[in-house]
């Protein structure tokens, strides 16, 4: 997006933020260069958004703050690392947008968030709700688990958490199937070809309200016909569009950090995935521009 | 799926038969990897589907029974071959999820089924009818022509066979285009978007009733963009939740058979089409786990 | 599909016609090789049109006229060379059918057809509207820029000019954003999905009447996960499906003239690209064909 | 190679012609396509060649004769519709250059050139030996059993048949290791290596001598590095630059015949397998010129 | 190879084990889908091999023992999990070819046939010598630094410990560059092209004599025109003949163990470097089947 | 490289230059996004050359200079862009290392490297000569004209210009044959095989003695198994071994600027192309380095 790559944050603000780390996938690696690929394809994508009416480059001071130093090997030390990065870029008050890496990055992201907002609410776009206990005996750390730590963390308030996206296969037996918190809302994958994308835009703002959201894109999310580059894709999915307005939806929220997770360019072809996720990431920039308006 | 590899049939419910033969394609060859590379691509693909409200894999007694035998260079010896071992997997009690190869592999099928059953309903989700009368001169069998050699052998009830998602330019002279018979249901993929899946549904149980049905599910139903993996892509087609709401459409229906092909890996990328078919192939065991609930 | 290679226009009804220039492309170059792509794609693509009732390639007589010859290194010869091809094309009565190379060929193309018929109204498809006044500073020719140019050598007439499908950031400051004229009508992708594809049907028939129509339309009017090889790949973009139907929708309008550009084939995957474009060129010639009968 | 399409053989001194036929595979099918993508990587290779001295574009006639038809489910008839066009072409007097599809082809074109010379001398280049007596039980006809088939039917003169390039695991039990005739010379791989590409073309030399001598190349004698684009592709072999001089190491045999096999372009990549088989074409189309001047 | 997968290893002589880990990885991920490649890979490489004259799937019983339990979060949980696997193999007296996965997961190899075998000699074919002391602060396990870990822990001899295609920038400051230890030798791809495949050969058994040697073969030791599918691709390399040259040159040694690492499919074409990987393993096992003869 | 971005030339030794310009390209256009794609490709190139006993990065200052700015659809506006910036960094004292783009960049490199330092001295590695006197008609620039300009010109002292690695078909009547003058040394592919790299270096040294030279590398002197990611790749091309050997070979020559072209990573795959084009540049800064030792 042509951003200026700097790590001085005084007076920007929002700040663009890879995180390349992707040893908490289980299936297929790779989204350790989602950050590299998001930002090669993003070249073309700047100016006016037309369909929020801003022209998030010019009306906000933004960075590319380049990523956080990761460890693959260990993932309590990239833990620890992420979380510390992002506290001190929320203290210099800039917003930030989060490029993944895989789905674990989210955890140490809502603790930094949440030690600065309190318990915030989350709208979570995935094609799995990324709450089991344990993918791995004994590890409570991995890309399937973020959710439900934050939830028993206390980073999350339940109430004010959607999940929006969700299908596939359960990969759990029949009996743990009850969602991490009672409170949870999980908007599938049916329900919003079912109900159409305004009832569902409708349906976020009335769970979250004016509390501070957290907003969460799995690209998994989207069919792999739009976003093949991704590790677990999921099938039955729903369309870039979908995926555009469902964001554009989130206008007039209070949002106060992103992440956008998963992109795998290794099993992307013509950078489509990439590009979509430089898109999405260009909404989100606009819809802090929106509420500057 | 993590099925065992077995070809022990006792009290089996249902086994995935591998049949990895393409020398009956017109156009792209390369189906005959298809079967490995849907059982690569299932590993993820298990548990409860919310959907249909079951888990296959808990529910049934399921086994991956392998690879018939091919021959490349002789199709009637193929033939042969593969109506051999499914009648003798039918005589056992085990359903069949036949993995394809080219659709020319439905018609031994066809004899097998119908020598156990009668005259069969079929349930045949294609981009082409399939019901040609020769690609080539003088060759009966090839993947343009089973449904009518199956049709002319009597395997099929013409008044219960509904072919569905149907489009694409006619390669006939216009004096051609009657269908195979009178009685067969045509649904285009244009009737699909106008009429809404939930009304295409109705119209195939309407039509099959109770009777003994056989589904056939040509990869190349879905658009190119879903499933760009397959041997003669026909743009403007289904989409993957089309395709899989159509499916569980089929719930209720007594199958008997089913048989899913021409997904190619050699055009596949990020393997996106051999996931969608092993999410079909679930759905086919889904299918026949809901019928025992 | 199968037409015979010929520059003998006499009698001929339409030509296929090859422009493989790219370098008046921003981004991805490679669109040169769009004509032998979509060519080679072709040879299943030929028969009967079943939405629109007719057999194009029996019904008229057509040849494939091969390329044009370009300059990649100078735009201006090469325009020249197009107009003069293309005027030469027109005189001898056939209706030209051009396939890209990127979307600085139309300009030369608008002023061949414009000698002939006088200002023409087009339906120009397209995610962007290709209507900027320089890309380069001091560079009036480029692919961003022909609908411009035509506008202000009167080439088009604004009021019959529409385009559809167009989306995306727009890369101008916001002060700069009114169309190239007053009178041009710019239905949004986001227009489609609301409206329909009807009703936009009825729109274009609406403002165009039955003046002579040059149809343009740019591959990347499609969403990438339907034609990801192509150079400015633009999300959120319409389904294969949808493109058709509004094609076919151009029934009845009195059409003189069509290109079909930037097809970038190194982008593809699975050749579906350039498979979908061989299929808008067949729908391209059944709307001459069914103007016939 | 800029040849014109012609099936008009007066005068002219050789035909290039294709043979898409793949269903003799017994691994990777898709050499089908290896006409066309050949043909689609030649444009560039034409002119002068330096290495032997020769234009051949200029100093013969040539044309590009199409392709054979084929019948993918039937081996037996596409054999005898090659063997009857080569021989048809042979009368009118022009040397065949036949462009594959997969090994089956070579022996009916073996058959049509021994019915007008006679026992032929044979270059075989290849990583198999592809003189199997069966690959799949009873079938006679395949991929991998030409060459046994040819010295069965005295095509070939055992004595003055080369093969060149073999290496890799033999998938025959060890007490069938024997060639398929005790004349037969095998040139391994590490021959080629260990003796220098000369000391090789001298052995051929002096195995054949004056005789008429057929030249089979399948392109899998090169290693996948180089030409990846093949349907089982042994590791360990020859590089492009040996194995243009060892082509050009033919250089003075009286050769009346040429087949080049096996490019497969599902498996290529950026087209590396086609270009070579061109270039190595036009080698071919050098050696006959060479022999003129 | 079309080995039996089984875990019944008694009798064996020689296991085939899947250790799909690649968290240990610092540039490209994706070797954990190695395994699972390079079997899919081996269906044709069976047989007699000609160059050490075996029938390795004749003379030694072999099983598939399938795959390690790994962690993708945690690699020193997966380093126990692989010690103690592989500790139970060789006391089942079965030797191990290891498929890996990153090249950490060779340090737990190597303890568990140091327990067994006492210090041993080592082969180690690599473009990176992986004797670094930390890629990453305060981490000491990582695919860099294996081996420095190993002699260290006293599991190698460094006087019988030769690497082999050492090549490439060397990533540390110009102080450091010393080896792990005084003793080991290290020969460079420059080497081995200057002296010949034959005097390598000689130098490594010269070093090693008849003590028990483990064979560590990291896949980008050959070049990446002939390996592209690797984690971090090194030009200059071997070629695929090389290294097929320099295995069978190991005849003779008393190798108690192999592992063959970082194939990464992600970034594999055609399959190559699969089938170069399952090439390799197979002139692993004729290693073991010329030591019975 | 991990260099610093900057314009900022006080002191610096070396910038790396940008040259995204591929409207000069007659087959594969894409060369654009090679400077995009080096650089991506260049994180893990960096620290200590052992071939050449220096640590550039440590020993020279340099900088990434970004991209120049490029008018694709106008040559002579490129050209004199080129030129004008490039004379500015030789003015401030750094030697420049041009990563294009296509070929005929090296026009106005040559003009702005001659403006200071007289007639050049040239090593030219490339498959094809690059002296044409016009590819179309009328135009004297295109990428395969440079060189022939240059001499005309009088940039270039034809008797130190020495052409290495040409190869493949002349694409011209045998009449015109002969070079851009009498002068110019061409050592073919074949040479480099035949006489070896050591033979080649002397040849180089002996041609050009102490003058400035100018290095020009088109990746497509190395064979398309080892840079398949290339405009028009010429098969039987030197290993990128070979490559980096003669690139090595220059050492102790006056070296003045490098350029390095066409590389196209839209035909590449698994960036093996990059990575070896990033490992040149990294040869070029050691070649500079060790001359300062």
């Amino acid at each position: 997006m042509r951003l200026p790559a700097s790590r001085e944050l005084d007076g920007i603000d929002a700040a663009v933020v890879g995180i390349p780390f992707d040893s908490g996938t289980t299936y297929r690696s790779g989204a350790r260069f989602g950050p590299r690929s998001i930002r090669a394809s993003s070249p073309l994508i700047w100016g006016y958004n037309r369909a929020l009416g801003v022209s998030p480059t010019e009306e906000l001071k933004l960075v590319d703050y380049g990523d956080v130093g990761v460890v693959p090997v260990d993932i309590r030390a990239t833990m620890a690392e992420i979380a510390e990065e992002a506290a001190s870029i929320i203290r210099a008050g800039a917003t930030i947008v989060a490029l993944g890496g895989d789905h674990s990055i989210s955890l140490p992201l809502l603790r930094a968030h949440a030690a600065r907002y309190g318990e915030l609410a989350v709208v979570h776009f995935d094609s799995h709700p990324d709450t089991w206990d344990q993918e791995f005996e004994d590890q409570p750390y991995s890309h399937g688990t973020p959710f439900r730590r934050a939830i028993e963390e206390k980073l999350i308030d339940p109430e004010a958490y959607v999940q929006v996206g969700i299908r596939g296969p359960f990969a759990v037996p029949k009996g743990q199937l009850e969602p991490a918190h009672a409170g949870v809302r999980m908007i599938t994958t049916e329900n919003v070809f079912d109900l159409g994308v305004q009832a569902v835009i409708n349906e976020i703002g009335a769970a979250i309200g004016d509390q501070p959201v957290y907003v969460s894109l799995d690209i998994d999310s989207v069919d792999p016909a739009f976003a093949p580059g991704t590790g677990t894709p999921e099938v039955g999915g729903l369309s870039s569009f979908q995926m555009l307005q469902l964001v554009r939806g989130l206008r007039g929220l209070n949002i106060v950090g992103f992440d956008l997770v998963e992109v795998c360019p290794a099993y992307d072809h013509g950078d489509i995935t990439s590009i979509l996720a430089a898109n999405l990431a260009f909404e989100f920039l606009s819809l802090l521009a929106v509420d500057r308006v």
